[in-house]
């Protein structure tokens, strides 16, 4: 049992949090307490602190989380709520999700072995990361990986790949936290451009999708969801800089807008001809 | 949830135990039986399943482990029931004590970062191998630890070092597990997509600088170049497939094809005028 006191687990999360020295776990969809709880318990174990739900299927506050909770109780109470994925990511630069299935998706699979460097190499070049994991039974749907750049598995029994979510946050929590001694030291800090934050990325996509839908590119109808993911895949591999996205948004702005660029260029010629 | 049947555990579980490859796990005198539980769902997610209970506090078998042992029912169920720690240990070469307490005893601490390797040795010279984690409360007495040639212990929070014990486990299977490579595992190969070649690359930015510059895009002229480097820069880093590169084709087709029938629209006003 901790000897810790309520008042120094509160100053650990406030620090860590305020820092943006440490991963945000995002739990999307949990559907049990409990799991909620022993999350919690696990990530302060290994200093994680920065807890994010994603509409939790029992409501929130949730009482069948705090016992499980044990001492970090203030990991719980400082949990962030949001009502979609997209959300809970909204300030994050560097994305992982965290799934043991099979994805038709084109992301890169980062290895347990060098995640957490990985994320400290980020970090110390100010970036906001995070990890999500997917609802107890079914798991991340392919439209929440999508806004993630890397999957990230563990090397799991194939004959039996249900993990529990609080040891699958355990897990990760661990590998964080063993990583400190190896993390390599920030390079080349000055020629780094600012990436985008997920929050601008999803507005390129919305932006390019309502222009996509407007000139009748998703059909049939019944593959619009799939079509998305496919678009967007390459978009979030591509780990696109804030001026990126800017040029993005004009290029589709440019292209979709012709109409009355083509009815300038043709009076255009027509004067000078 | 895990699709595995009841008799794939059950062989593997007897393969493994059988051949000795892999580290037992002795919980000794562990008090909780949804933590005995919760253990054997970790260890069978990373191919562990010999078990071995030392005097568990509420007998043996019980009911409150069987809910959270979930499909690795098997290993609870063949888990061994020992007295004492040293008649668990009567078989074993090479034993380790997991503690995060401070000891008076000179024993060696093997690091998490090479523990796997340690272990595997030991078991590819023909040695049984095994770890020992204490009681929910307590941890494990120094009668116990004095009977392992070495201690691990992870990279905990001082802070708040109470480790649940199903977690504790959980740490060490995944721990296991990552050591038998530091590759990640090789479950996404099949869906890798082909590469686009750097053909079809270039001639998706043809088509797409094309389109931009008819949109009065390229805007003041002496950038063009420049801004065609920008544009083209994420696209090359998302190293895009070959379905992708024709999505982003059909794209480009689509949001400019307002433009040409604006333009049509346009000549037929010129005609009807």
């Amino acid at each position: 049992v901790s000897k810790t006191t309520k008042d120094q687990l509160g100053n650990l999360a406030a620090k860590s949090i305020d820092a943006g020295e440490i991963p945000a776990v995002i739990l999307v969809r949990p559907q049990l307490g409990e799991n909620i709880g022993a999350a919690c318990r696990a990530m302060l174990n290994f200093g994680l602190t920065d807890l994010r739900l994603v509409a939790p299927r029992d409501g929130w506050p949730n009482p069948s989380a705090d016992a499980l909770a044990a001492g970090a109780i203030d990991v719980l109470n400082n949990a962030k709520l949001f009502p979609d994925t997209a959300s809970a990511l909204a300030d994050i630069h560097y994305c992982l999700a965290a799934t043991a299935r099979r994805r038709e998706l084109e992301l890169p699979v980062v290895g347990t072995d060098v995640v957490g460097g990985e994320l400290r190499t980020q970090i110390n070049q100010g970036r906001h990361t995070a990890i999500m994991f997917g609802p107890e039974k079914a798991g991340l749907t392919n439209d929440d990986v999508v806004l993630a750049d890397a999957i990230i598995t563990y090397p799991i029994n194939p004959a039996f790949q249900s993990l529990n979510l609080a040891q699958a946050v355990g897990v990760f929590s661990y590998i964080w936290a063993a990583s400190e001694s190896t993390a390599p030291p920030p390079v080349f800090d000055d020629v780094q451009s600012v990436p985008a934050k997920r929050e601008d990325l999803v507005r390129m996509f919305e932006h390019l999708e309502k222009e996509l839908h407007q000139s009748g590119f998703f059909f049939p109808e019944a593959k619009t969801d799939l079509m998305r993911r496919n678009i967007r895949a390459p978009f979030t591999r591509a780990k696109m800089t804030e001026q990126e996205v800017r040029t993005m948004r004009g290029i589709i702005k440019a292209l979709a807008k012709g109409r009355g660029h083509a009815h300038k260029s043709v009076q255009y010629k027509d004067k000078t001809s």
